[in-house]
């Protein structure tokens, strides 16, 4: 692998790159999306993907080229730059996709590449076995073994400046998964697709894709380029982003559009159920649903696929400028919220908080808590690291309330963070904005972290003063850490003004 | 009051409803947002708002009109839709903004009303106290009473066709909005701004916002026209019409373009911070923020102007699309992890769960569990009232299983919900699509219309058949009810199974 990917900028596990992509002598900045273009059907040209949409990769299909005697001419003596119009990077697939649905093509690894190469594709890929989810472990591990076969023929073949992808399987075991990513890695090749991932994206199983992506991260350098194959629906970018993947392609745009489907963040809807366009782009800003259903069918679709383009391509700048800003994880918050399975993909995120803190900046503008998944964002874990490290001695008074002289120190607890130092108050995240309503994981978590504390200090006396936390919260709280309730039984304020405070 | 205002579709307390404006002889259909035209600064034209935006109506001020001599000539000889070049409907203000700015104007109700009537206006605004937040009882009280005279005043004035808006204030007091509602609603009078909001929006207490909005909607009947005064951030429309708001009005779209500020459905951006346009509008699929940045004053501002204008129509059509399709809290679930003050200002509407049950369809597609605040949506209270009308005899097995036999009847038990006979498993919204992981509220809230069901049966023997839930929600589960836990203890299963299961 060279040294073709560079990440810019981080924000959780998800990041800003440039992939440059030596044959096109260009520079794809990631997230990208990769529009699949059908060498049958060009619903939207191309070119206008270029110019109109900003597309600077595209995908298509180098079997159904290959198999197609007039498209396999054309693009042998053309080149695929020169059949698409477009001047951007080109990456093809090898039909390991065909195989997955049919069950068999008719080509093999260094022939399919050859071609790949001899018609000018940017970055080939291998035959490999997309081995789909929840198979037994040994026929998942046998066709890991044969991917891996076809990745190290593939790296032996002499493709020139293109790039080749390294598929990598293992069906649902996060354990081969992790294995197939770090055997794809120690080869010679470049692009890391995640595959098999389609089956699973139907089923709107987002909570094992986020799994099965975690898994692979683990056996992939930094500098590996994630591509999740397949995946081209909005309302899953920001979620796959923030877990690390850099490359989606959409054929969903045309798909979708054929059949009168209308992509959103938040999921899809038919065009029949629509009496008003839910979306601000060109097209929806022009036209009216009964419009478009009394277009033309050619011209209906074209005007579908162009909305579905447009949204697709807004999210993607939504969240380069989500990285850009460090609030990655709030626009995640909000897409959870467009199906309940977005929310399991969000909540299985929250298991992978110390991988994610890994790469998750230690600086950002703000930290905003938004849900009780908040409470398990990678910062809230970091802190808690950190909470092992901090100075602490004497008599210490852990509070949500104003400092208290009788202590030797006064520090500052919010949720979800737990305690610490006041002079830390304005560093982020505990600058962190909170609702006033919190919910019982924020102050779980912050108990969580007082337990931390105390433990990493068994020498030092803590008292905690809260503003009424549940009792499940403060159950959380070690033994030896003295409690009370801020305005009702303060251990050193005065009787009287407390009960006019609870009155 | 007329017939002016007719709902055609509920969701939650939010509506799509059809304003008719005599004078105008148009129908407005709201949730509507009006653009406030400056009349001495058009940022847009207000035929353009018509034609490209889709503009049905919007405000002008009228005091600012009556204090300049050119303007007051003009408006007086070619009247507003003339001077403005508008078709649609044209809500004129009294000055009242004004005076809680500037704590003064020379003006009364009745001379800016004729002065209203005369400049064409279709609903004009007599001049009411907008008492701001947090004033003392006495000032609220005092000034609410002067409010109701200045509108009892204005149900006299001769104002033809022209409709009068009867604003409602009350500072921070839920009962005096109620209060003032109910007397507003008992003048003659025909739409009801809810006023003295914008020190509220500005400070982001959206919580606050709701108990207001709340609190005048149980003033006013169903037929009542409710304007949120001086609400034009996109952000807030879904819980504000969740709440029960039809009208919006924005002067933001164009004062922000001028202070280079990018209003999204998530929050305001600046310019500058802007690295990649997070919108699908035709400004930002066209240009990139350094191109607007590198524009002339005049037309950067009234690029931003105009993508401000499409992000709250666009927000506006999401909203009504989603009342026809019955998931308005599905929206605001997402607009909710905008910033955590709006996560306050849903957990907010949480509280007013029976006030929107009064409006809410009993049968919509689907209902989405999108976080812990699902529990509290108003299905859920429902259910749980009907849950004490269900007949209910003999040995009852509540479960997350299957049926068993050894019992008279076995029911299903889904969180958020709780129990319900077998045969209403389809039925909205006991068919709900709630998240593989489910959290603490979800599991209370089940156990809660356990409890609910148990007590209105007290001869009834119920067992509850558990999938884990943790020990804080079997705690809200009568001491009556047996419960154990599916696969681990079954009563009545085989204990050699259930080893199984549990290795
Ligand atoms: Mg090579
Ligand atoms: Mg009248
Ligand atoms: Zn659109
Ligand atoms: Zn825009």
């Amino acid at each position: 692998m060279g040294d073709w990917f560079e990440v810019r900028d981080y924000d959780a596990a998800g990041r800003i790159g440039e992939l440059t992509v030596p044959r096109a002598d260009v520079t794809v900045e990631t997230p990208a999306l990769l529009p699949v273009v059908n060498p049958h059907v060009r619903t939207v040209e191309p070119a206008r993907m270029e110019s109109e949409f900003g597309a600077e990769i595209l995908i298509t299909n180098g079997y159904i080229l290959y198999g197609s005697e007039d498209a396999r001419e054309s693009a042998l003596s053309d080149g695929l730059h020169d059949l698409y119009d477009f001047s951007g990077a080109i990456m093809t697939d090898s039909g390991s996709f065909q195989l997955s649905e049919y069950g068999e093509i008719d080509v093999d690894t260094r022939e399919i590449l050859d071609f790949q190469r001899d018609i000018g594709s940017d970055i080939g890929t291998p035959v490999d076995i997309p081995t789909p989810p929840d198979v037994s472990r040994e026929q998942a591990a046998d066709e890991l073994a044969t991917t891996q076969e076809r990745l190290e023929l593939a790296a032996e073949v002499e493709t020139g400046e293109m790039l080749v992808n390294a598929p990598v399987q293992g069906s649902t075991y996060p354990d081969l998964r992790e294995r197939a990513a770090r055997d794809a890695y120690g080869t010679d090749l470049d692009v890391f697709p995640v595959g098999a991932m389609v089956p699973l994206l139907n089923d709107y199983r987002f909570a094992d894709v986020v799994d099965m992506v975690a898994a692979a991260k683990r056996g992939l350098g930094a500098d590996a380029p994630v591509h999740l194959f397949g995946a081209g629906h909005p309302m899953m970018f920001a979620l796959a982003v923030a877990m690390g993947c850099d490359l989606f392609d959409s054929a969903a745009y045309a798909l979708y559009a054929r059949d009168d489907r209308y992509l959103t963040v938040r999921g899809t809807e038919h065009l029949e159920d629509l009496e008003y366009f839910p979306c601000e782009c060109p097209i929806c800003a022009s036209h009216t649903p009964d419009e478009l259903e009394s277009c033309g069918d050619a011209d209906r679709e074209r005007l579908l696929a162009e909305h579905n383009l447009h949204v697709t391509f807004g999210e993607i700048r939504r969240i380069k400028q989500a990285i850009r800003q460090g609030n990655l994880l709030e626009l995640v918050e909000a897409r959870a919220r467009g199906h309940p399975t977005m929310l399991d993909g969000y909540r299985a995120l929250g298991d992978h908080a110390e991988q994610l803190e890994a790469t998750d900046p230690a600086t950002k503008d703000a930290f905003f808590y938004l849900s009780g998944e908040s409470a398990a964002r990678p910062e809230v874990l970091r802190h808690h690291q950190r909470l092992e490290r901090l100075d602490a001695d004497g008599e210490i008074l852990l509070t949500e309330g104003d400092t208290n002289e009788a202590y030797d120190e006064s520090w500052r607890v919010v949720p979800p963070f737990g305690p610490f130092p006041r002079d830390l108050s304005e560093v982020y995240p505990l600058n962190a904005e909170v609702p006033e309503r919190l919910d019982e994981r924020a102050y779980a978590r912050a108990a969580d972290g007082v337990a931390r504390l105390a433990e990493a200090n068994p020498d030092v006396d803590f008292t905690l003063g809260h503003t009424g936390w549940p009792a499940r919260a403060l159950d959380r709280v070690p033994a030896d850490v003295d409690t009370y309730e801020l305005g009702v039984d303060d251990a050193f304020g005065d009787p009287e003004d407390d009960a006019d405070e609870t009155a």
